[in-house]
């Protein structure tokens, strides 16, 4: 049984895209094509126009689960050939709308794409499909000495992280997506399959193309392989929480750490809310205080002389004591329960439905953009956590939303406009991570500006003309 | 009197601009506008359509001499209305012909809008005007703790970098002008003033417009104001150079370098011609051997531990003694000599003029590309030097030309081929740092293919309909 559409008045605003019916026969020709890789049962489509927050769900025609970029041509020829829509799907984690098919037509699902394709070790580098999880590159990277970075909370596909310029906890130290891809074969609106780079640490030939599409949303072109930085494992790592008696304390913590330029590979909040959250879903046992979650990457004196600085800084800051997570398996439980914030917050309420925010600001004004959010927060009717990659400046508001009451997302869209107007005044973005879908449209205009905007929408019509590439979504066309 | 202009074979396989005549009164309505800002003598439009490089002269004409982002609104409105070309110029350093105006028209020269407009000190970032200069920016940071680290050979235009994706001796630590630029201001060919991110570390903002711009040469649109990302000036900052008995050693050195993950600010190499080339110049009184130089950033334990592992790598490798620049005029000294290697090595013979490749591999092929390189030039009749940002993979070779000596310039054509055609079959790229400009539109093609090129001049198409900014350059239309 697919779930029921939901009630959403951030809909409401959405562009009527008009849905033409599907071409006669259209179906029958991607079966004849694709065989059972075509779907048109109603539960996986359903599973394919959900999404993991709080937007309806918007059913697709169809379902086409691809191999291999013969395949994604194939799809791409057909759907231009016949006016059809296409939309890119990975895990289905994004959390602004990214997959949801506006349009209709088909949803490409390259999550069968998950083949490691090469790796290099002595030039730290390997070549991905797009649909292996960051947890399973990892995996496989195990005995190289190498490891890949970048880890939104959601074990994404490599390729939706691409397409959404994802981040998460380590990018403060490693970057993120923009950093870490070298180069992408993308297969365009006409069928053309295109490299944009290759493996070399740098390029300055032509137009940086790899970055256009990662971020791009799937608006521009289907990523069909990603070839990426990796980083050798630290000789040294250390992990530690350490709560504060107040959320002040915590965040000026982070912000004369970033001052004195200690360089460490994870720096996180979350405030009190979210530590009883996660305290109630994965059993830490923490003190349930606003809360840093630090981890130390280098040598074994880069790394002492690391957490010697940061103590110090805790200590003047009304931080208690460090707790050390020093084996491998204890660490590895520390950040999951890191990485799950979001459902063990949205979890707070049985049967909510999440809304998470994403600002990013600089560092001179997060402690008051962190501040005033979480009174405003406090305001609120329904729960809702504070947890941040604060050594970028960039942190989220999670809500638990009933979905059987409508004022409760009406309430959360006016704290989450509140949000990012007061990021933007001080001079930060709308999302430091999540991308902009179909959630955050008029945001990326307050922040850029309508001229900015119309170089995108310029760049889209000369791209994918016929507007088939997930249409509907980063700007209005 | 202008230089005359230089025989370049290069130039037989650009295409044909076919230059219109300046409508009538155009030069009057730029007067007009412009008064004395607006110059027509040909000494400064010779000195506006030479480079530094090989190139023959192209004269703009007329230059336009810019104070603000206002004064280039206006320019640029003009010269749409006319369909007349306009090509942006810094300080005119660029290595592949960047800022000739193939077509005519106008060079707009940005040199004037050299105003630091603000340094946030508290958040590591300010916001400068495009002509200003990367050491006049780093003169203007002395006092406050702060640096700004990218740094091509030439003292260029901080718009110019952009324009260019340029980097430098201290890209392995720091990274390129694509990670070192937070955001743009941008006056399009329509006339707009486009702000294309803010002062947010990361951004998942809608498109990446900021890293289209950033290495577009000029084509997409003129840079008027540039929001950087700076560093912490070190707590610690060694300098040396170390000699090695052959050019293998040196490289194999970087190369286990870089797999130990030394987090080394700079590591050069300069083969033994290029040392002679500066020892002549800057009286260094270096052995004349293949030599690394090697900046150490980090905390005094840090950098104790970085010079430790580098000097026992290079003693297994045939390193002779670390000469230790200790005092910061003898750092400055050192590096001033490696920022001028260009024009040492072109200074080689008297009146010659330079060319120099740029190309950049993956870190397992950086000894046998430059060995095959070395040898290849062993066989020219040219002096040919070898220097490089080797802790990317980057390396060049610098080319001592006889003007008078036509076939001088066909054999350097060949070689670079050669040397582009050998990094491209090892997986790398035709520049690391200089770009396509008019010398390479070939070489871009035979790196990333058609359908790749075609994307770009789609999007060139897409913002400047009317070809008028900076025609001719990246790729042919």
């Amino acid at each position: 049984m697919p779930p029921p559409p939901r009630y959403n008045r951030a809909m409401d605003s959405l562009p009527d895209l008009r849905r033409h019916p599907l071409p006669a026969g259209f179906i029958e020709r991607l079966r004849q094509r694709f065989a059972d890789a075509c779907q048109t049962a109603e539960a996986i489509r359903a599973q394919h126009g959900g999404s993991e927050s709080h937007f309806p769900t918007v059913l697709p025609d169809a379902v086409v689960f691809v191999r291999d970029t013969k395949d994604v041509v194939d799809c791409v020829d057909l759907c231009r050939e016949g006016g059809v829509a296409l939309v890119p799907f990975g895990a289905g984690t994004s959390l602004e709308g990214h997959t949801l098919p506006l349009a209709g037509g088909i949803s490409l699902d390259l999550s069968r794409m998950d083949t490691v394709l090469a790796v290099n070790e002595a030039d730290f580098d390997c070549t991905v499909q797009p649909g292996i999880r960051r947890e399973a590159l990892n995996a496989h990277l195990r005995d190289t000495g190498l490891f890949f970075p970048i880890d939104p909370g959601a074990n994404a596909t490599i390729g939706g992280m691409a397409a959404t310029r994802a981040s998460g906890t380590n990018a403060v130290r490693y970057g993120t997506m923009r950093e870490a891809v070298l180069g992408l074969e993308v297969v365009t609106p006409q069928g053309k399959v295109v490299t944009t780079g290759r493996r070399a640490r740098k390029s300055a030939a032509g137009y940086d193309l790899t970055r256009l599409y990662i971020g791009s949303e799937g608006t521009l072109g289907i990523i069909t392989a990603i070839t990426l930085r990796l980083h050798p494992v630290p000789e040294a790592v250390m992990a530690a929480t350490c709560p504060f008696a107040t959320l002040e304390g915590a965040v000026d913590t982070v912000v004369q750490a970033f001052h004195a330029g200690v360089p460490m590979a994870r720096i996180e909040l979350l405030d009190a809310m979210q530590v009883h959250a996660v305290n109630l879903r994965a059993g830490l046992g923490l003190p349930e205080a606003p809360t840093l979650f630090f981890e130390f990457h280098g040598s074994e004196t880069g790394v002492a002389e690391q957490v010697e600085m940061v103590r110090t800084l805790a200590g003047a800051n009304g931080g208690g004591d460090f707790h050390w997570a020093t084996r491998t398996e204890d660490r590895t439980r520390l950040w999951r329960a890191r990485h799950e914030a979001y459902y063990a917050a949205v979890g707070l309420r049985p049967n909510a439905i999440g809304w998470t925010s994403d600002v990013c600001v600089p560092m001179s004004r997060l402690a008051q953009c962190i501040l005033e959010t979480r009174e405003d927060l406090d305001r609120a009717s329904v729960p809702a956590t504070i947890v941040g990659h604060v050594g970028d400046g960039n942190f989220h508001a999670i809500f638990s939303i009933d979905p059987a009451a409508p004022h409760e997302l009406d309430e959360v869209a006016e704290i989450n406009r509140r949000m990012v107007a007061r990021a933007l005044a001080m001079g930060g973005t709308c999302t430091g991570e999540h991308g902009i879908g179909i959630g955050k449209q008029d945001m990326l205009v307050d922040e850029l500006g309508e001229d900015a905007v119309d170089v995108m929408r310029a760049l889209k019509r000369a791209l994918d003309p016929q507007n088939l590439f997930n249409p509907g979504k980063i700007f209005r066309l």
